[in-house]
């Protein structure tokens, strides 16, 4: 993937100031709000949009893809109405979204895995986790371990005291998976909609994928979950 | 209803020995065996085949409408291969089926409601039960209490020490509220499935409601709930 990688990218990668750097976990300042955060955001659509909706509330897409996620931050920057003044690499979340600043209407990004967020994230600092439309990973059960709804990666969202996950997906398979892995984990499903879009959702912000299969008459699944 | 009935109803609900009566609570005699208990049987297609597919299981279908009892106990009783030989009126489960048969392929059936299933069962009787395209009270935010997997349903239940309970619809909106409503009360969710018959149920066993449902393309929800 890095070898195919667009000359933009690289640069992107190295200079946008809402892509998180550095290795120190990122925690939140004064304990007073914590992140929303979307794990694989793709290229940002979402929580870009979630951003310039909820100012008073501070975003942070995860994604592994750099490609993805340079195209994302490069979105996000321009959709800033008041982009950030950051001119140094940010080495610490606070400084690229202030939380002294009274709102902010764009996210922040990082480039990682799942498996990453336990060591870039203080426990408790994480108030709500958005997976939306996930690898399904489908067919083959060995390959189960990878979907981000699986027990083990609820015990490590757990570890992290995460209290709300917000889910979608198209998947019927995933979804029916996920039902039954955040029950055994005694996560309580709430607002569970087998097929969105023919309900109310006067709040609902699509993803890509979402705009893709909803188009197409498919149904999208989704459910909120809480410890 | 009442004074609609048929003639042959009225016979039915008299003779019938499938038909339990009388108010002395029914137990598991010598707590060997419990019972698997289908809550609103409708006209009996389902439990009638249950039984006959598990002979060393006793089955009860409960219907709050005798007319619609009498028809399912009727056609049970005409298919059991080896039909009930008893004469006198029925006043307790345990002379319809008793237990010191091997082999029993025939259900026994009980008229009441949801809500009388505490004062005819004792506490740890039933050892699974069915919930099968219930009525969904639909759009009206008043009528959710009668759906039978409404929290104050669920409590009754779990009064009986109820362990499991299979649930059968075809209504979308019912399907997402009982997720919501059973993960409320700590059941876990095992086996969702969004469209039953597009996957493989090798032991599925259809309802009246599910066969006319299906053929029309309809998708089929069902989970298994545990405590």
């Amino acid at each position: 993937m890095r070898t195919r990688k667009k000359k933009w990218t690289a640069g992107e990668l190295d200079n946008n100031p809402l892509i998180m750097r550095g290795d120190a976990p990122v925690a939140v300042a004064g304990g007073a709000r914590a992140f929303h955060l979307e794990l694989g955001c793709g290229k940002g659509r979402f929580i870009t949009e979630m951003a310039r909706l909820n100012p008073d509330i501070r975003y942070i897409g995860v994604e592994r893809d750099p490609t993805i996620l340079a195209a994302a931050a490069r979105k996000a920057f321009e959709a800033a109405s008041e982009p950030p003044n950051v001119s140094d690499i940010a080495t610490s979340i606070d400084s690229v979204m202030p939380f002294t600043h009274a709102t902010i209407n764009f996210p922040a990004f990082i480039i990682a895995e799942a498996s990453e967020l336990t060591s870039i994230f203080t426990s408790g600092s994480i108030a709500r986790l958005y997976i939306n439309f996930c690898d399904p990973w489908p067919n083959k059960k060995k390959w189960a371990k990878r979907r981000l709804t699986h027990g083990n990666f609820l015990k490590l969202y757990e570890e992290l005291l995460i209290p709300e996950i917000f889910f979608k997906t198209d998947n019927r398979q995933l979804f029916e998976f996920s039902i039954e892995s955040l029950s055994a984990r005694g996560w309580k499903l709430r607002n569970v909609s087998l097929d969105l879009h023919a309900g109310e959702m006067p709040d609902n912000v699509m993803t890509e994928y979402e705009e893709k299969f909803s188009s197409k008459g498919m149904p999208i699944y989704r459910l909120e979950a809480y410890k």
